[in-house]
């Protein structure tokens, strides 16, 4: 199979992630005969450095004729005070609006050799193994009107949260799929009792949940819901949220993991082409000194191959050896220190050839 | 001082924390010689039920003709279908917007006999004291248009988060305030990278805070806060934020304590008028039990003095008594089992009993 994949680095520690991130995408690429095209764009601070643009035309044109995404991470405090519309998240938002990749998929999974790190005590840790199917594209994010007016000789800033139930189905399938191939049950993330939003959302999550009788639907309050993430999150297999809620939700429970440079995520829209990028930032105290965890980005890596190619053997190999290699002791210093299962502190550089050599 | 105080029970176990509130009401008056005027109203389902309608008339004056409002809880799957309009939560943003609560203060104390109950390890709650400021009356609970219309032959819903700026100053003033009352710090939540809303929130708090010279103000991004709550709570002091965020954060912050049957809560406006009420909900499961904890709603007493009568000894005393109840060693069912500090299982009655002879 031929794989067209731009890879966009960004800002911060992204180059170097990204760079073992390209590592593995030819190892394993190589091992099972693929042939890759690999193209690299520039995104995020870096791009308006030196285009005035975080997502530069050339660079959306990459993206535009590869079947997959790969991206680091954007920001930094430099560019922290520019206004909104030239930020370089603003090249987050374009790539997902852009593209139609109204599915942000977050996988929380627990790793045995993490679980010193975590905030939360070991017993409500153990076997937890969830997915958030956060809606990318809608919701307080793009509605319109969104924006500052005077009225009565004051200023009223105005953002529109809006939902289309057709909007609410297609995430509602990507849910449903999802937990099909899983524990069978989605948890419905909303705030019924105060928005009307929330109430569609409801009413046509049920409506699609009949399309699959052997999965259960629970609906749960977002306020209920970011208890419940920390209080027992064995309980759940799928969360479905819209946009807001799920940037808020996902966050909170990816910090339980302890291991927020361990987890990946995909954006994926109607088409097989996905954007695929670590969760954590740019991190630019750590960038450039050869420390950071690549494990993130290679895992997002895996996705892109489950995702986008269709190759879950090749997905499934590239996460069995980054398991490999942690349960061997090899750890990058974000998670080494006061970690029982550390045997050996390796560099960015060095993580990123071990998990080569497990493949 | 003449204390006219209304009492509005609600549903589940309302009642019966309730009565408990009410017993340390009088006896704390009566130590301190101030004089009690309660009258109780009908609230939540139960007024659903006997008068179709969540907050009747009747309700409302006896409201109207207080200085404080002490509610239990309202609600129950009893409730949970009827439309958003006819719904017990209704009362409640009915008396939050009808009186200009614009307010809601959360205090997030750790008690060291509870920090077994909380799933985060111990060495990430010891010391940890802040206070939630949330607005109560703007943002998506009440902004204009609010509604489903058919576009397109399809449903559209959407609700719309409007804050003009003498909401956010006014707000904004009364985190400053305690914040100089207590660890002089600030920490203002807003999602101003993507929303409208955020970036006049963060610009007003701005303003505000240059009034406030000797309290140090942050800003964090809301995502970031979920995971710095569980992460490392110990950081703040007063977290500031806007209805929407205030409710998400505010209950997973609860949830960290260990201890959500002990939290209180105080919705304050312009003048002293105050509704106070425990922040967990009607747990109609053990209602009728004499079985349910009753210190949440004891505590919103406590802040029913601080806040709506100015008498803080009175407050403090109450807020002692709790403590010392505890340190005893005795404990409601929900917070007995695998204490290592519980010596007594006490009933609601008796908890009640304990903490007024305590006083
Ligand atoms: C950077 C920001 C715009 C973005 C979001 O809010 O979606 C980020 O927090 C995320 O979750 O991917
Ligand atoms: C019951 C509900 C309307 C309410 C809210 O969302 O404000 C509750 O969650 C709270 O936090 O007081």
């Amino acid at each position: 199979m031929k794989l067209k994949i731009a890879v966009l680095p960004g800002d911060g520690i992204g180059p170097e992630v990204v760079r073992q991130a390209i590592k593995v995408i030819n190892v394993i690429s190589k091992k099972f005969g693929h042939e890759v095209e690999i193209k690299e764009g520039i995104v995020g601070g870096i791009a308006i450095d030196n285009f005035g643009d975080p997502l530069p035309e050339e660079t959306w044109k990459i993206c535009e004729e590869s079947d997959a995404i790969l991206l680091g991470a954007v920001g930094g405090p430099k560019w922290d005070n520019l206004p909104g519309d030239k930020r370089p998240e603003k090249a987050l938002l374009r790539l997902r609006s852009g593209f139609n990749l109204f599915a942000n998929i977050r996988p929380i999974p627990i790793f045995d050799e993490l679980i010193f790190s975590s905030p939360i005590k070991e017993d409500y840790l153990k076997g937890v193994d969830f997915v958030i199917v956060r809606e990318l594209t809608g919701g307080l994010y793009f509605g319109k009107p969104k924006e500052t007016r005077i009225e009565n000789g004051e200023e009223v800033a105005i953002d529109t949260m809006i939902y289309r139930a057709s909007e609410i189905r297609r995430i509602a399938h990507v849910a449903f799929r999802m937990a099909q191939k899983r524990k069978k049950k989605v948890t419905s993330v909303d705030k019924a009792n105060i928005l009307e939003c929330s109430r569609l959302w409801r009413k046509i999550v049920e409506e699609v949940s009949k399309e699959y009788i052997d999965v259960t639907l629970e609906h749960m309050y977002v306020d209920n819901c970011a208890m419940q993430i920390v209080r027992n999150p064995k309980q759940f297999d799928v969360i479905l949220t819209e946009n807001t809620f799920g940037d808020i939700l996902s966050d909170e429970a990816a910090i339980i993991t302890g291991s927020i440079g361990m987890l990946p995520s995909a954006s994926l829209g109607e088409t097989k082409k996905g954007l695929y990028e670590p969760i954590h930032g740019s991190a630019p105290d750590i960038a450039g000194q050869n420390i950071a965890n690549p494990i993130a980005t290679i895992l997002s890596v895996a996705l892109m191959f489950r995702y986008s190619f269709d190759l879950e053997n090749e997905a499934k190999l590239i996460e069995n050896s980054v398991r490999k290699i942690l349960s061997l002791g090899y750890f990058t210093k974000d998670l080494f220190n006061n970690n029982p299962y550390a045997k050996k502190l390796v560099s960015t550089e060095e993580m990123g050839d071990l998990i080569c050599s497990a493949i």
